[in-house]
């Protein structure tokens, strides 16, 4: 039994993760959120309080810390009597916050790789590179870490463990595929920040295929796919976190992700990339001025926070794994549809933020009632799927199965 | 009988006009260049004495000037003795040089519109704006100012002048057609300094029909050419200079201008246009640094004097008049096809700054020996086309016509 939560982070998902653990305090405990602008945490618990989302009276307080700052954290869960971390801050902040946890003795639980500003896509496994050389310090110290565990990755390796357990006796692909078929309305704009977003896109693609890493690029690879709810879609091989944790599970399978992208967003991506605007390397005007054109085009584009009110139509994600079952062939796709406007009518983001932000709170919910509360470093796959498959139901993430028995729910 | 010519500007063209004058010195005179940084003027008259192109022995010297200084002007043709200024700077100091050519009573042209660094695309005409309110100026001072003797504007002009003298009885429509079939092998470029070049067409695109200015926006409207040479091409419906004088001398006709753009080009200038990057007005980044788009997107783009040198392929452009001749419809195009390789071979240039730098020195000899030295203002289609045309015949830009008698040489 753990409680108390620290929240680090005050993004788009940051407000998902605050109104999710203020509708669950009651077995959550006291709520904290910080990060490096106290005014935003401010504004995401008013923005709880709004919507009335506190199940039961209790605490939610704003902290301001620099979470590059391990011993900063240490000192603040420590003064908080926090026993869980869920971490959304910036990519940057994982391993301060990390170590800060193991030095503390408490939960960890973030929703993406860490990533060094200075390096652009590591060699595979990216996981070897930082998170799993703390594996045996977690163990050592019993501190549950679990990594990756928002929507995709997150949800979508659990979904693989499930294709495992339920409905295949070998595993040869895994394909996950992510689409995102709403509109938000103008010309052009990213979900996340832009400086972030063009980052994912900008390197090596990986994926595991015949039992090594294969490279491609961005857009190289693409093919459409038949998906639920949201019909035929496009999607590319792209790089993502979940190929690497999953080709370790299942070394034996294909890996691959997919992400959808429409022409146009690849036909501004590229012209962007090719001009040479998406660089991080400063120019210089003829006026003599040190510009990073990237941070130009940031400027520019709408703040990805202004799209949530306007933003219409669903998104939907999957894992579709392939292998055999009593001796035949055999495909499973497990799926979520989500709907951004509906996301926003409850917590105020976009369904993007909300597909990332409930499932490290459902992760916490079974930390705090020792489900999970596995004392050592995890990706989602190692754990028991099915308590948080049957809490994702009743979240607000229903999870669904489409296989040659027909398309229903999944419920444990 | 005019002597000793002044070049104001240095940049491509101006190296054209420096080549073109310097091999026909014995009948210019002395030769000199001016613009505000020395070293570039130096550096073209360089480049003319490596081509071992003056004519015969001769002056050819650099001055530092601020064109934008009239007085300044005034004081620099007093003391070098010139009769005929070529100005082929800036658009923006059409005005200041113009003053001071008729201050100190000698003769000007230039090729482009005069324009105002804060306005973008006035009212038309556009020559009323600036031009045509010195006209009465010019007459009483006995001034020869020729308008826009470029290419498109200034031969192009002169077409519809031998159109009308040779070919119609009656004009009810001139299109002139602008097409570079060249490629620069880069991604994306532009031909003339990016800020200049989008200037024109982020403005009201201004056609003469029926009698009326029409308003369209750029590559609103566009259509397939079929041109001699470089064969089909798409060009859209654009705002230019020759437009707005063509109208006034054949206001029963259309007038129309079209520049043929490639798909990429459209796409590209279009997404920079959407995301707001060809704005002139500074934005803020995240990190406080106010930058003005368009120069970021100047500074990353390539230099446009370091393409000449892979520039391959040729440029057509064309004045196609329709209208009646001996009581029958009747249509003629005349049109020069040039060489972007052959005009670097020559000049070191690509083959549109060829194509503009040519016709003004052409223009000079006719000042020069008395032909085309009006006394007063006049856009090139108020000119005796006859001799203008034979001097371009022998000077790189070979005049053809093609009609219902076929495609051949044009001469008097």
């Amino acid at each position: 039994m753990k409680r108390n939560v620290l929240i680090i982070g005050a993004g788009g998902v940051a407000q998902v993760v605050a109104h999710k653990c203020a509708q669950a305090n009651d077995r959550l405990g006291d709520l904290h959120i910080a990060s490096r602008t106290v005014g935003k945490c401010e504004a995401i618990i008013a923005s709880v309080h709004e919507k009335g989302a506190m199940k039961v009276p209790g605490v939610f307080a704003a902290h301001a810390v620099d979470a590059m700052d391990s011993a900063a954290v240490v000192a603040l869960i420590r003064r908080l009597g926090v026993e869980i971390v869920i971490n959304v801050g910036s990519s940057f902040v994982n391993m301060p916050v990390l170590e800060a946890c193991i030095e503390a003795g408490v939960a960890y639980m973030d929703t993406a790789i860490h990533e060094d500003a200075g390096k652009i896509c590591e060699t595979p496994p990216w996981y070897g590179n930082y998170e799993w050389k703390r594996r045996d310090r977690c163990k050592a110290a019993g501190v549950t870490a679990i990594l990756g565990v928002g929507f995709d990755p997150g949800v979508v390796n659990s979904w693989a463990r499930v294709a495992e357990d339920e409905f295949l006796d070998e595993i040869t692909s895994i394909d996950i595929v992510d689409i995102n078929a709403g509109s938000h309305g103008k010309y052009f704009a990213t979900n996340f920040d832009p400086e972030i977003n063009f980052r994912e896109f900008t390197g090596t693609v990986y994926s595991w295929q015949g039992g090594k890493w294969q490279s491609n690029s961005m857009f190289e690879v693409g093919r459409v796919w038949d998906m639920p709810v949201v019909g035929e879609q496009k999607a590319y091989l792209t790089g993502h976190d979940e190929v690497h944790s999953l080709s370790a599970r299942y070394p034996g399978a294909d890996v691959r992700f997919w992400m959808g992208f429409g022409d146009h967003y690849i036909n501004v991506f590229t012209v962007l990339k090719n001009l040479g605007l998406l660089s991080e390397k400063p120019v210089r005007t003829a006026e003599g001025l040190e510009v990073v054109p990237l941070k130009v085009v940031k400027a520019v584009l709408p703040d990805p926070a202004s799209l949530a009110p306007g933003y219409s139509g669903k998104t939907c994600i999957a894992t579709i794994a392939r292998g055999v079952k009593d001796g035949k062939p055999a495909e499973v796709m497990l799926y979520n549809v989500a709907d951004h406007a509906e996301a926003f009518a409850e917590v105020g983001s976009q369904g993007i933020s909300y597909t990332a932000g409930v499932p490290p709170v459902a992760a916490a919910l079974l930390v705090a009632d020792g489900t999970w509360d596995v004392g050592t470093m995890v990706n989602v796959e190692e754990l028991n799927p099915k308590p948080f498959m049957n809490l994702l139901n009743v979240m607000g993430l229903p999870n669904r199965v489409k296989d040659a028995g027909g398309d229903r729910e999944l419920a444990f």
